[in-house]
């Protein structure tokens, strides 16, 4: 099966990222993860991406905040897709975060989540890879069955509070 | 090979998507092209998107502007990845199709590109069918060689205006 | 008397939501208090509005965040008033769940309360149960009543520390 | 049947508002159009709302642009729903009317439609009169089976795009 | 010498209102403190408007937050100036308050400062107390040099951090 | 009677400022305009206000788009009260201008209008004057009379849309 | 003297970014004009940037709209001062760009101005090459007197609309 | 060596400024570090910029907050390069003090930063002084290349959480 790379800007982006990373173990996705700096690790960052198609990834997820670019430096280096997470730093809500991963000139698309929504990026990185293997579709349609029995359960335990 | 889904909200959003077709196009892509609303056709979508696997699509795109539910709606039906092109429209500059589409609740991501960018959302459609199809990664390799080509042409163009 | 249906898109709305159910007991309306997704369980949020009519509900209150879409999708699917609340999430100050909320597109509108406000969500839909109720229209004015009373006292104790 | 008055706040507002008298229309819905201003003449817009119960009316729509304190102003002299239509002026995409209109205080709720979207307050403003009005409930389900045949319509008429 | 009215829309607004009468105190500007709300007490808040010329004040200082409407129907029943303080609260940062008190429509101007900025409004209204109050205008110029002192001050004091 | 400055930042500006200018000429009030900028001029801004008051001067009104500093120079350097007008430019529908004008520090008020609001600078700039000339006064309630007759009259010509 | 490399991202960009060559021509500086995207073309801006220095290059000036990440992909490989400007393009009136350019994580800083602000870049550069360079520093000094005379013309033309 | 300025409009200010403090002693470039306002010491502000060349200052750093005016005024009175730090205060997330800062009028750039980057402020001016300073360059250069080293190492780190 393809890996997923899972890429922040910075370690400080590791408490958010990490809940892709949970989520691509639970459908036993193969997986690394790494911190590369579209700024300050320029080279890594192009030569990852450059070399991530044959080096067996399937997916790139990228994290960063601020004036976000990662995901569109990545992106710029590889056909392959890239997910974007925005995040949130202290300033401005997050708001600069998804402008500079969202609004990506013709040509180089990043695949935009909502601000640190690092599981929903690992959720379609594993919706890409089961475009070609049934067992990941499988998962993906029974993870679908089980969030929907998750609501129907608080909706019943909602009840209580009203008896 | 996996169809595409083009979904619009609206038929006036035509002259933006079909940018979007025409991109697929470009790839050889096999693809549909519909207009259903989130709001006023629900059912039509739930049961397009509840279908779409086994109708043999690999991804849906969705353009919709306003209160963007449509590409949500679409990924709350399926385990497709769903990809949101949101459309400007008269007011608040694209910024409330952005944040309807991008920012997803836990479990249902939407692939969100650039406010207007059907190119882009067809770009990544074939980046995920790529994953699996080894002509189309060659093709987006091209694409890649020659836009950047197209970049290189325009900076020797732009040196005419200042010999 | 029809009943008020208060829905939730997640349980972790409810500290928010509770106060709109207090505000209809307050007026002695009967309610139900339901968690319903408009992405992890669309089918039961459609089914539940295309029947809310006949299970002689007069107005459902839909809260959620972000992508807010469970007002819209409930809409699509019943002719009864939909009142939606945008609930404030960790990003963006409410803003996504507001936009979400309130820019419908046209045919399928949401009646749009301020951020949090499930108190005046409930108020709002006394005030529309109280078109055909002589009796929750003299609850109502008398609320007001009461309001300004209560505004008043505090400019009264106000002076208190002026003296 | 009780009316539903349309109030601007300036008869500049009238193009965007008269998408709200013609849906009234279409649904047979009697009603009164005013300009009255907030602010221009407040004790006309106070005496109107105090008396509109009285005067047979059973909605408001309140249409004004900028610090739109119409809905508001309306809304603190009576009981009745009111509906707010924020309008897009020359400076901010209608950012101003909308938080004027839907970030109103506890106790006074407005229930705010989307910026300029004068047909969906008409739209609201039925759903609220049909609570006790079967036909009109009939008439609104009619119109929501026409919009979604108008749909499918134009889904069809798309299909010829790509024949 | 004419009075400061200092109205604020609830007493939650303290706070920050009272820096506004910590300012007047300052000045020894007679002033009235009110807790009056345009949407819960219109006809009082009207109503003190309409006579607060008569009853010797000079400046409105009004203080509210979200759709803040107060500022402008006091303005709307009075021809003194009247300041409006926009109060930031638990959503949007105060943006929906600051729009809402300076946007105001032509013919009814109200004196906005910045989002919480109480002070501020005092020494506004001083400002315009003083055009016919020469003791008042020196008191201003010697605030105004304090002030610069204190800066300058704080300028050596800096210094200190780098000895 | 004290004149009204009426400075703008740029000669740009005058088709917006020219309604304050007029709206001054209707009340027969002093004014002088002036073409001074911040940042260009910095030292005449700052000379010109700082001999203001003894220059005869009673209200400064300053018109500025962009990073709009001027209002706040000028406030620096008098005590007389400045209004400023935020002038919307070609980016950011006037938010830049706003914020930049309004948002000022503890001690250093401007009494901030609406964007391109220069007819509202004016009449704030009256009734401020109006404090201590009673004439003005009377001016500005008849103005508020007229307002309100017009009003009133557009309504009556409303109806004539619904005969 | 050192060079101004003025990149753009496309050459779309050419009508903003021509003022900022014709800023650069008025004070004699040398100066090369390139189109390179940080996503089209990244290894040449990468190289670009890379060998800037020893190049004759002294200060970058990068021009980009949406997620404007050229100036931070430049800066990323060089030690040279990097000048965004963020070009507005059709949504989101320039905010996207302004955000994607400014909000530089630490180590990398983007010397940003204001939204299509070419000619500011322009001077700038001017200021930045001018430490070391007395001429330039004298014609700084001489368009500066020039720019405040240009206002006092302006000022003076001005009062012949008032005579 | 000039000197770097570091201008701070408020002492209040001094926690986010000292890192452009401790960067510049990293690179042991002279400094001086003042508490200036635009507003409540605008004279003393208008001469520090006025005399900063002829005093052996390269660069003025100036960081403010709200309607952040300093670095707009400094640059008024000099042809050195100004840098400007957008300083987030109580409300609006910064942004406020970032358009103050950002969008200035033509001629007069101030070199802004991202929100509280103090940091990145120093950096660039180094890069400024190093234009014709070798020994500064080189320190750039290495620093970049510690930087890199850095996120390489955390690269590393990272690894360890997945072994």
């Amino acid at each position: 099966m393809k890996k997923v790379a899972v890429i922040m800007g910075s370690d400080s982006d590791f408490p958010i990222v990490q809940k892709a990373v949970s989520k691509l173990k639970e459908f036993h996705v193969p997986y690394e993860v790494h911190v590369m700096s579209a700024h300050r690790t320029p080279t890594e960052a192009a030569e990852f991406a450059a070399h991530a198609q044959e080096n067996h990834f399937g997916v790139i997820i990228a994290a960063a905040g601020k004036a976000a670019h990662l995901g569109g430096v990545l992106a710029a280096h590889t056909i392959l897709p890239v997910i974007g997470i925005p995040i949130k730093s202290d300033a401005l809500e997050g708001m600069d975060a998804l402008l500079s991963t969202v609004q990506m000139p013709p040509g180089i698309p990043v695949a935009t989540v909502g601000i640190d929504s690092a599981a929903n990026a690992a959720i379609l990185a594993v919706q890409m890879l089961a475009l070609s293997d049934a067992d990941l579709a499988k998962a993906l349609q029974e993870m679908k069955i089980s969030m929907a029995e998750t609501v129907r359960q608080k909706d019943k335990d909602m009840q209580k509070n009203f008896e």
